[in-house]
């Protein structure tokens, strides 16, 4: 083992704050969108692939991999622990530190999908393959939480917070934790569940609440996790075990209804060759009749939340037919690289006319709308799609509440609009106030 | 083994979803509400005794157990996996597939409280004296749901949820799940959780946030789960070792505050007795003082809610009485099957004037005042009752914004009164227009 | 072994309610505001060294720990099977029943941190330490919820639930349950989330959302949970790992953001040490530039919440100087002590100007500040500071919509100033109405 400076290693343990080596004050963002935005120092964790700058490390040398252990076993001894555990450190041909970081401890690296599939070829070409079938997707996540048109208008503090689980598709470790990067380990639901979670995608609360999760929950400790995801292995299914069929790592192709962020025709042709793989799934266990049913309660519950979506939706239009939405599109400022928008600036309202997150900037009626919409709403439809009935039913009682009060909200709109009496100067948060200034300038 | 056509199994597989076999188009809905609903093809299965229709399948043929066996190894591996490892296969007296189901696949039945109650006749009585304490209770739980004139009501969307977990009436397989049907299973509290969750009954969130549940949480996966429910066998209750004590299917008898939907006096005779009940099974760990503390904490807690409930329903009918509330009797339809409310309509406002579920078709007030009472008050509630005094706290919490905001809102509509304004149309939400004719038209 | 009256025994079982020991009705509260409340039944387990009063019990007679077995072990014997399990049983020098709870039944004591410190010295004196970092803090825990302004102030209901918890200063069995009293409960994440969760410290969701609670969730049942907390036995983080490394009871010294209830200065000396601290402690696993990547996300999202608390504070504070907020200073009662601001009532708007818990008895739009301040931007941080950023992100949401939400009722606050319309008389809330005497009363 050769360690450059043995007391560099001592200073490390005992003031490691001092040595800051993350992205230089000055880093830009990448893309289409650059301009827009810079990156944070945690950047170069979430997408090492684009971020990632090895720097000058406190430790110097070239190190074979059994010196790396040799002292990290010291150091860091919990990774070591686990990489030990791996099948990395029990193959025949044993995959040492360096191979995913490299040898020069002043030029070390990060793993990314790519370099993982050098070994893992097959794995890799499914996660690409998800590509195909468009946004929501693994493959998809993380260009479309950075470099995204409406991301460049949200606080900065949500946008960071999307990145952590968006590097889904920039690193493998999100569902194989480090360093251990155990399949068994993927295929639990709680490697699933630790992004899949919270309004919009609150489908923990789905798994655990439906018949499913709960078996999973009294019995699942003692399953045998090192089987794979294939027919006959598990008594209950897990999220892996029906969107991850036999262990593909593409899971795109059985989506019907996607996220259930727009009303979609469930029987279009591709739709119904989607839904017969779900059929298929579903037939480990139950009959097709049973499959049938529950494909017919989630599109009759789908239909339905789409009814009170779309009459708000005119509500809302209504509102803005009269000039009584404020901030109008006037004192919005429009997608900071949107010029057109900025030379002809128009309301835009609800999901289909193109502005997501417009919500982040606008009136509480229109907000309001907008948790209505992307939380309820996606709540109700993700118990329904899980089997979680109950879940869904909180959901829609919710919407029910929600879609009363924007009701009222708009009557007191209406009601107030001739009043001469002066409004409260609201312009803070709008088109050039601290508000705006704020998010955008942390962007 | 004998199958009628062996490429109907293989076309099984591949085209499951073609041959729907659930419920007839026109099928109808039982009871005395009958004409106003129309049970959708899930009910077959929440309630196979009244809805289940054996049809035409795609096996045709006879079959002893054995032969049902070999071949669902193959089509369904994990239901047959599950009822190697039941009791129902390693008794003297074997129960084989048919003795549920029948024997003849074209006649295919389901099992029902009373087919389970054949061998299991003492647990059937159980279940049935809960009748004699009225609802809420297991035993009555689906004629409620279904059959019920507030039901009649309420969008189809949650009615359609309602029924998953109220058919815990109609089926057995609700607590011991197909085809183990384990009571070791039953006894676990995720058993109770998989439908005593989400508001109005939070069981789940009162039980982990009690210190029992955690201590279930952090040990509970190795519990000797085939003891029975008796004193000494478990160091920590479970729902079901205080609700069904010793095993009893009976859930009703000690229900002092029931799922505090309405104020009772805690001190008549016949709950005397069920504290009494109460307490016995609190001392097989504590001593009485214990449980008497905690049910004075109860007690107060549940004349505090009630105290600020009072206020809010005090508020509405001041509202109401000054004709502020919309819409107002007249512009809202009456139960369908309510002739003397059609003719004489009048408001109601909160559970005491006997219309639940007129909260689904009112203005803002009203409904914030059923989420008040409905969701916020019976978590307060849950919560005190299970020991969660934090959850309490935090519906408590939650209340007191409520209780606020209703108050400010009444403040707003008696200082709008008088204005000449135009008020939005709204009727299309209520009367006559598309809310009601959707919901009605989907019952 | 000695029992005075064996029918006793029998009656304790059958009539265990009947005789009430607790509290006598006119208990006084202790401390600096004892005149202002009372103490519950509950109040002598919660706080035993205070108020626990030896009484006259059903048994009588003098008894050794082996006589206390005998009759236990029928009466109550999951507690005595948990003896039997902890190392008070298993010690060369054996503590029994009489030890923590005296000999004489008709005298039994409850143990406080000063009767378990008698043998654990070195716990008591870590846990006493934690005073010098101030609140919050375990230590303080209790004294603050009970004998503090600010609760004489809040309903009852709400107070009792607080003294559950805050009891940890008050006894040692809130994370080592009775009577296995065992660390390796106590090691684990559950032990600490009974109390930690909920509104305004979510940290059970904080850390379960986490990477690390997640493989808590997936592993954790198999760890070797009697290991001490030191480095290299566990590859995964909880609770007390990181917050009591290496078993220290005193968990005060690293709290650089503490509740996240004010805006800090991050960069205080005193706070770079409590950093670095934190920094030793996630190098156990991970480069110190993670952890500082972590430290300046966590720094950055503070600022920014705080930014948007300040904006709406703001807003208040011009409504209360235009005389728009109700009830005003002059309508709402001073702490029932506070005899300065019954002289001269002054508004008092958020943490800063000191009056917490005047939440509790005031308008909607303050409450509504409230809520954003402690209950949505606690959530906020508590998910960022654990590396829960999708928890965080949701409660960003949340404060986005509250923002607006306040905003917009300033605004209509505005708008209806100069109307002449009779206002509703809201005061039965306020100053003199039924609800401020039924908290009072109740106090």
């Amino acid at each position: 083992m050769r360690i450059a400076h043995l007391n560099l290693v001592v200073w490390l343990l005992l003031w490691p704050w001092c040595a800051w080596s993350g992205l230089p004050e000055n880093a830009q963002g990448t893309g289409e969108h650059a301009e827009q935005w810079q990156p944070d120092p945690m950047h170069e964790y979430w997408d090492p692939g684009t971020y990632h700058r090895p720097e000058a490390e406190r430790v110097e040398g070239v190190f074979k991999g059994e010196a790396c252990l040799e002292c990290h076993a010291v150091v860091t001894p919990g990774i070591v622990k686990e990489w030990k555990e791996s099948r990395h450190a029990q193959t025949e041909k044993i995959v040492l530190c360096p191979a995913c970081h490299g040898e020069d401890h002043q030029k070390l690296t990060f793993p990314t999908p790519k370099s993982c599939g050098d070994c893992h070829p097959e794995r890799l070409a499914q996660v690409e393959e998800e590509k195909k079938y468009g946004f929501p997707s693994h493959a998809l996540a993380m260009e479309r939480a950075v470099d995204s048109k409406h991301f460049a208008d949200k606080p900065k503090a949500e946008v960071a917070a999307c990145l952590q689980c968006h590097s889904v598709a920039t690193k493998c470790d999100s569902c194989h934790t480090r360093h251990r990067f155990d399949p068994a380990e993927a295929r639990r639901p709680e490697a699933c569940l630790t992004c899949h979670s919270g309004p919009p995608h609150p489908d923990d609360v789905a798994y655990f609440s439906s018949a499913h999760g709960q078996r999973y929950l009294k019995e699942g400790t003692n399953w045998a996790w090192n089987k794979s995801l294939r027919k006959g292995n598990y008594e209950i299914p897990t999220c892996a075990y029906c969107h991850m069929k036999d262990g593909n790592h593409q899971v795109a192709d059985k989506a019907v209804w996607k996220f259930g962020i727009r009303e979609v025709n469930p029987k279009t042709a591709e739709n119904e060759i989607k839904r017969k793989r779900w059929s298929e799934t579903c037939a480990d266990c139950h009959p097709p009749e049973t499959a049938e049913g529950f494909f017919k309660a989630l599109d009759d519950e789908r239909h339905g939340a789409w009814q009170q979506l779309y009459g708000v939706e005119r509500l809302l239009k209504g509102l803005r037919g009269d000039g009584l939405l404020r901030p109008s599109a006037q004192e919005r400022p429009p997608y900071p690289m949107d010029w057109m928008a900025r030379l002809l600036p128009r309301e835009r309202i609800g999901f289909y006319e193109g502005q997501a997150s417009a919500f982040y900037n606008v009136g509480a009626i229109e907000r309001n709308y907008f948790d209505l919409w992307y939380f309820s709403n996606l709540g109700a439809y993700k118990g329904m799609a899980h089997g979680a009935q109950e879940m869904s039913n909180r959901y829609h009682k919710r919407m029910d509440s929600e879609v009363l009060a924007i009701t009222r909200a708009a009557e007191q709109l209406r009601n107030s609009t001739d009043t001469s009496k002066g409004r409260i100067d609201l312009k803070p948060l709008w088109l050039e106030g601290e508000y705006t200034r704020f998010n955008r300038d942390h962007n």
